[in-house]
């Protein structure tokens, strides 16, 4: 059966009556409304806590009449599910046991996602009744690569040597890794799209630090993995975001995504004659969002141009900045809702 | 007249009787030798002293029979010398007195370089001295983009986010501090040339973060304005390599470079196709020299199959890193010196 959401209709290429849009990080720092939940709790309080999820998650909904929400989480949950401890810090996620040799590979486990990780179908049934079918919600987690990148740093990295010298040093180990990473995701996932989630965004936020070779046959062939392993779950959508896409985008079609998400250092229109008919979902720069009001309606006027109107999820090409102006971004979603070719 | 030199006749696309290789930042931290001169100063003041600059510039060259040479230096010198205070700490390189308006871009000078870095020249006419024809020697510089960027965030980012918003907030106040980097940076590269340097590279090393539209309008504007004054003084052959290109590899030809220096991430095969006859320089990825030597030489040899010999010259796709094994730098030198199509 056809869906009648425009989000869920571009996500198949099907007409809309106008190109849906919603924002990476939508439910983030930039909202006010945002920053007086979390100053209530720790960010993994938040993420645990399926009534706060579920009100952050749906803030920018409220404010903005946006196409879509995305479940407030964050994608290392799967990774503290596995045995590896995680905490945040001001400076970010980190995991004070690394993943550093053999032993450490084999002791991480592949875990039941509603055991370990109750408050994540909560957040979706919660976010789900909450929503009241207005518009679709999308579940998320992190692609294996960037899953296996954080766990074997340590946390956050600029240029993630240790995760790249592993897959030329010990490849074997490597794939273990990543594997384990991609049931474990793929399990999350699943158990997300039971608890109701409508679509599924796959972030590879790292994989473009990769030489293409490496990319297809570590990053790209385990995000494959979870992918399938979702679909052969249940028909939703699955979009599939490599940040910094641009050297592999003639391979990104092969991880089954129904989606393809574009980060902003890809031009469009080039996008889409190298992808052909598969949908697409971005990209504006989320720097742009500090331009005057007139140049971001100029740059999203573009952006919907060279998408064609069918087949494109307008976003940003990166998560939204904290320091961004809430107007800026009011004006963005009404320069895309009132878009005509 | 043609030159004999296997570097540059594959920087004009001339035959050769091999594949021409030299790696960036050759003389560097993975060296004994290197750590051993580094040990009796700071590193401004190795950039500083043209016997010491001397020295290590040609220890990779004595130690491995590398095809070019390239002047040690940083290319935040020429910041320093428009009048940023500059620092180096094991964090790296820091600007304490970052340009942060309008009125700190008025007051950035357009030195004269021999004045104000006479030690760049002095390196440069005892690094041809001591080389007495061996290899062709490289000189070097920051392009306009990348150096503006470390002068507006301070010193190293993840992300440039200062850099990218004066691009949307203040675009008339970026094209001047660009400019002004863009004049030094010239009159910098012709002093060198002037000194004795037979190459140029131009290493924009953080363009790679930009939408391809302000790529075009403010990176490559200016590095352009840079290589054309450079070329307009002297037929020395310019590279120009910006990190992270594949996005923005059909504009770099624009820039007037005669080699596009290309990153580990674009595969060397594709990245011929879109750049048609102009000849190309790279591009191993830095952490596959961690792998075992069989894989090493494997993955050179699919680069300089896919770079099929003439204006092709062999390098890194960017910078060795420290902690790599000095036999597997003899090893790769010795699959590209053999190499037989």
């Amino acid at each position: 059966m056809e869906p009648t959401h425009r989000f869920l209709r571009a996500c198949r290429g099907l007409a809309v009556d106008r190109v849906p849009i919603w924002l990476m990080r939508q439910a983030g720092r930039y909202l006010p409304e945002y920053r007086a939940v979390r100053a209530r709790t720790d960010f993994l309080g938040l993420c645990k806590t399926p009534e706060l999820a579920c009100e952050v998650t749906l803030q920018p909904i409220d404010l903005f009449g946006l196409d879509a929400a995305i479940l407030f989480s964050d994608i290392l949950l799967p990774l503290e599910a596995m045995g590896l401890p995680l905490a945040f810090t001001e400076d970010g996620p980190t995991l004070p046991e690394p993943v550093r040799d053999r032993a450490a590979i084999a002791r991480l486990c592949v875990p039941d996602a509603e055991t370990t990780m109750p408050f994540v179908g909560a957040a979706v049934r919660q976010i789900r009744a909450a929503l009241a079918g207005r518009v679709p919600l999308i579940g998320f987690g992190g692609a294996p690569f960037t899953l296996a990148a954080y766990a074997v740093e340590g946390g956050g990295s600029t240029q993630w040597l240790r995760g790249r010298r592993l897959l030329y040093e010990a490849p074997q180990s490597a794939h273990e890794l990543l594997g384990k990473v991609a049931r474990t995701v793929a399990a999350a996932l699943i158990a997300q799209v039971d608890a109701g989630a409508e679509a599924i965004q796959l972030f590879d936020s790292w994989a473009g630090v990769l030489a293409p070779a490496e990319f297809e046959a570590f990053a790209l062939r385990h995000a494959a993995e979870t992918i399938a392993a979702v679909k052969a779950h249940a028909d939703v959508p699955v979009i599939y975001f490599v940040n910094g896409v641009a050297p592999v985008i003639d391979l990104v079609r092969q991880s089954g995504a129904d989606v393809i998400g574009i980060d902003w250092r890809v031009e469009l229109g080039e996008a889409r004659r190298r992808l052909g008919s598969i949908p697409v979902q971005g990209n504006l720069d989320p720097v742009a969002m500090f331009a005057p009001p007139a140049k971001i309606e100029a740059k999203a006027a573009a952006i919907l141009r060279a998408g064609g109107g069918v087949g494109h999820i307008f976003n940003l090409g990166h998560g939204i900045l904290p320091e961004t102006p809430v107007d800026n971004v009011r004006a963005l979603v009404a320069a895309v809702r009132s878009y005509a070719p």
